[in-house]
């Protein structure tokens, strides 16, 4: 059989003879994107083969000079002999910074430690003739003794355990323990001979679309010990949900998918455990959130009616599960929890943001306290998802945003990783660009927070029309056709002299309509539902602003491009990964468990796809910052 | 490699060279009895020689008559070369006949059907726009609304059927759910488009040291569809609990013997729903009692320390569980439940038994109606146990009774299958059995009611000595050396022209001590806790007898033998295998699991082995009816 090697990492794989590149490198652990699932027109699975040929399939996605310079789309060519490609390092993977700013901008921080899952080293009596107390029985009583439940239960792995560990002549055994949901039996996750109570760990993990993201974190403390994160490995299978759960139709696709997830958390959770000197065998608990689509996926459950109308999911509160269970390579019986997901498009990823934000009416709350001036809280991810309202009331929708600002779709797009441009500047005069590059160094790509800048500041200087179009006049040499058309002009940000690549790094007008259409499914979801309530953006208390944009987020230029609404600045919170946040909350405090609970009770969805004046709202904010200027009055004031 | 095939099965199996029969025999699924544990001292597992040779190593169990006969020791014999060997019938398994009788004796009977696990069919609204509603949500919706439990809970596996179930065009599924202790939720095994709430079934289980019997329940009327029973499959690997321990020390051997078990409660699951047009996999529960050393076996638990001083169990009450964790070959998501336990050597078939006689106070019974006249209950089986109280008190034993009464280490022992004689009278004068054997047909053995009666005729009719040798001068020609040892005589009890194999049936002194080690076991039990508790037997107001013994046990002569306690016979019930018939109890009443768990709690575990006065007792015992005649006036007024 063939085989395909992929640079830079050199993976290699055997491939039956007119196999497609794409599932050569799923086959070799390869992410590449495949937004359109392999329809050859995104272009984002592009390689340039560097020894032997491939069999090209036409596709509009390349024009012929790309593919006279050895580029190929991976799901349009088939492997007809040994061949060498490298994938192109903005699609690489690399420990991706995932930001944690204001990470006690929440109210839950102030609850006190009550992690999911703990451990008690506790004396246990020696058997006795004059008792007929089993193993279990003595372990009971000790746990109780200790000041732990009342009630526990076993399963049967632990069982299998029980007599060793209570007979190694150590005196004490450490217990970890489930904290059960109300009057529940505490559930005994593993029984360990001595005192191994000094230390005990958990997981908070957020499942996204495009990104997963583990954080380890000391539940003694409730310190975080490490992060690591990368791109969801089911990626090379779709780029958004819509498209992953058509490729989930077949049961064995379904299970392809779930490996495919899983396998990156295993391997950012060996990451982050090995970082710190934790065998992931000691960690006790996991706290997962996620958008609906990502936690069926992941559960190994059928998404379809996600997809169909009237958009039904299989479940909105996953059972708890055990890690061996759910396929999570940390200790088998680990407890696995899932944040509360409200409906298919709102999932356990917005309810656990809310944790960090004034909207969570935490259960100790004083109800005279809880104001009522309206909030909103944005999740900018690949679906994006507002939330508006105050402690007493709750609205949510969602929009399907796109991966721009993880670096999809975008030729230069990348994750907020090492190499990744997070803030630029433009002179005005010569257009040069001043970048910041995450970790130093030439630049690799643009993520999420330096594409917002570079958009502001091209259109602030004039050299972007309104609709998202170069004015060349203004833009000198600096923009040229992107490819094949010449209708698509790209702008060099930065040359190739200055790169990681050598190549320069360009925006294309393709690239700024992606960018447009996310910015303007975000803002008008935002002003839809402000309508729906009756409110303007003004009534607006706060605004929380969540995704994966970077560390950074210029909030005044996403207002100046029309993503948020036009409001002091002072209103704006910049959560980070709120989903990841929030689910370490629930990790850590009882209180967050059951006030995301009761915050997916609380909120009431709002199907946009079925409201017709969404379409109108999108239309009209598709450009530079809107079609209606009154909306944006700093905008409008600027030179 | 070398094939040995077991006649009259017919099965064969490839050893190594140099492998032991009894080896071959266990990997070809021929249960063969090694109550020695291999030594080579009980003989049990004899075969003959057809074809083919064996190296036999030295052992005392088989006379040079027999070797040359053809006889070889499975433990003691080397596999060389192709070999085919012949079992001899009184060891083979065959369809056993588990007596019910009082079936409903027990006063559970009368409380209303709650089995478990139960089925219902409900409606499910369909998906609506409005509502953003899961598949789960809307069935539990339609579970409450249809009058079932509040709430309800449903694991992964289970979980992921859901969409398909709720979208097969039937407006109607069906849901198998295991009923809640307390508060919980109720736990959906499964569901299933379409009313399928028609038939539900489950199984009662009994996991006996020397036989398992498996029932199979009709779960909506409490009708037994039928009942099969076998060999446990562990008795290769030793006859009692001792050396079932002795043999389990290595997890590898644990292993060996869980599954063992498993192949034959499997075997008899198949067997019991095959015969009753019910595929195993729409079995939705069972409940399995067993002592405590069967049921950590069955577990894959460590039964060491139930040997070990002072003598402590993993575990008195085994968590719920399902069929795929526990590995029974039904449904995969069927609850398992187990009866509770009191402690090492009073197991959860004691509570179950229990609750078919009036010492079970079930939760409805009225406190004022409680009778306080003491009442004693006896299990005998390889373990016996002992309880005696009243529905204030209870206290019990046990004591190491021996497979005698089940076939095990008597030479014509059987279980009570067909062939077996149940029936013994012999003529006065000359000795000669009139028998009734199971199934009518030639006898192949004697089972435990035969046994009894036996002993007695040949006592009564002063053939036998009270301290179990013949009287050769009453015996005639009917007695004769009974192997290479002329100390050791037998008694012809049926010719070989008149039984199955041609060969005679006899039994011989060395029997007859194994029979009197057994009741002696058993009263000396009674009697000691009579005096513990300052009792004397004729205080008593009813004594239950249960045991595999067959469908009849001949109390009067039981009590001839000296047995059990010289009282007027309508003190007594004999129950059969109650064990079997309460874990049934359970399966189908919410009040007997109620009741049983009581009853496991107030049982008070009085340990034989440390009191001395047990010594003493039991030696008085080993005579027939025993050396203090004035226990027994019935036996002293005889001819």
């Amino acid at each position: 059989m063939p085989s395909v090697t992929f640079l830079p990492r050199g993976v290699r794989t055997a491939v039956e003879p007119g196999g497609s590149l794409l599932d050569a490198a799923a086959a070799a652990g390869v992410s590449l994107f495949a937004p359109c699932g392999g329809e050859g027109v995104c272009g984002e699975c592009r390689v340039r083969v560097v020894e032997g040929a491939v069999e090209q399939e036409a596709s509009g996605a390349l024009s012929a000079a790309e593919i006279a310079a050895g580029w190929a789309l991976a799901c349009h060519s088939r492997v007809v002999g040994d061949v060498t490609v490298r994938v192109p390092e903005t699609s690489e993977t690399g420990a991706q910074i995932v930001t944690d700013a204001a990470a006690d901008a929440g109210r839950g921080a102030e609850s006190p430690l009550e992690p999911l899952v703990f451990r008690l080293c506790v004396p246990v009596e020696p058997p006795a003739l004059e008792s007929s107390l089993g193993d279990f029985d003595r372990l009971r009583r000790a746990v109780r003794a200790a000041g732990g439940p009342r009630e526990i239960a076993c399963g049967l792995a632990t069982l299998r355990t029980l007599a060793a560990a209570l007979r190694s002549g150590d005196s004490k055994v450490t217990v970890a323990l489930g904290r059960p949901d109300g009057d529940a039996p505490a559930e005994v996750l593993r029984v360990e001979p001595g005192d191994r109570a000094g230390r005990a760990t958990g997981l908070a993990i957020d499942i996204g679309t495009t990104t997963c993201a583990v954080q380890l974190v000391d539940l003694k403390s409730g310190r975080v010990l490490g992060t690591a994160s990368d791109y969801n490995g089911q990626i090379a299978r779709g780029l958004d949900v819509i498209s992953r759960i058509n490729y989930a139709k077949a049961p064995a696709r379904r299970e392809e998918l779930r490996a495919l997830v899983l396998g990156t958390l295993n391997a950012l959770t060996e990451q982050a455990c090995r970082a710190h000197g934790v065998p992931p065998a000691e960690v006790d608990g996991a706290v997962i959130a996620g958008n609906t689509t990502m936690i069926h996926l992941a559960l190994g459950l059928d998404p379809e009616f996600i997809r169909l109308e009237p958009y039904t999911p299989t479940v909105n509160r996953p059972p708890l599960l055990r890690a061996r269970e759910f396929g999570l390579a940390i200790h088998p019986e680990a407890l696995v929890a899932f944040a509360p997901g409200v409906g298919s498009y709102v999932g356990g990823d917005i309810t656990a943001g809310l944790l960090r934000t004034a909207l969570a009416a935490g259960e100790d709350a004083d109800p005279a306290s809880r104001p009522d001036e309206p909030r909103l809280f944005l999740d900018i991810g690949t679906n994006g998802e507002v939330v508006l309202g105050n402690r007493e009331w709750l609205m949510a929708c969602a929009c399907s945003a796109g991966p721009a600002f993880e670096g999809g779709g975008i030729r230069c797009g990348m994750r907020a990783a090492a190499g990744a441009i997070e803030r630029v500047r433009l002179d005005p005069a010569t257009g040069v660009a001043d970048v910041r590059v995450v970790g130093g160094g030439k630049p690799r790509g643009i993520c999420g927070s330096g594409m917002i800048d570079l958009l502001a500041e091209l259109w602030a200087a004039k050299r972007l029309e309104p609709s998202g179009r170069f004015n060349p006049g203004r833009c000198g040499d600096r923009v040229r056709p992107a490819g094949a058309s010449a209708r698509d002009l790209a702008y060099t940000v930065v040359p190739g002299a200055r790169t990681e690549s050598g190549e320069d790094l360009v925006i294309a007008e393709s690239d700024i309509q992606n960018l447009l259409r996310t910015k303007a499914a975000v803002y008008s979801a935002c002003a839809l539902m402000l309508k729906r309530a009756g409110l303007s953006a003004s009534d607006l208390a706060q605004v929380y602003v969540a995704g994966g944009f970077g560390r950074f987020l210029d909030l005044k230029k996403s207002i100046l491009i029309g993503m948020l609404p036009d409001l002091p600045l002072d209103r704006f919170t910049y959560l980070g990964n709120s989903s990841l946040a929030g689910a370490r909350e629930m990790l850590l405090r009882g209180a967050a468990r059951r006030t995301v609970r009761e915050l997916a009770d609380r909120i009431t969805y709002l199907e946009l796809n079925v409201i017709p004046e969404y379409m109108e709202e999108y239309t009209a904010a598709l450009f530079l910052p809107h079609t209606d200027l009154s909306r944006f009055p700093t905008a409008r004031g600027m030179p």
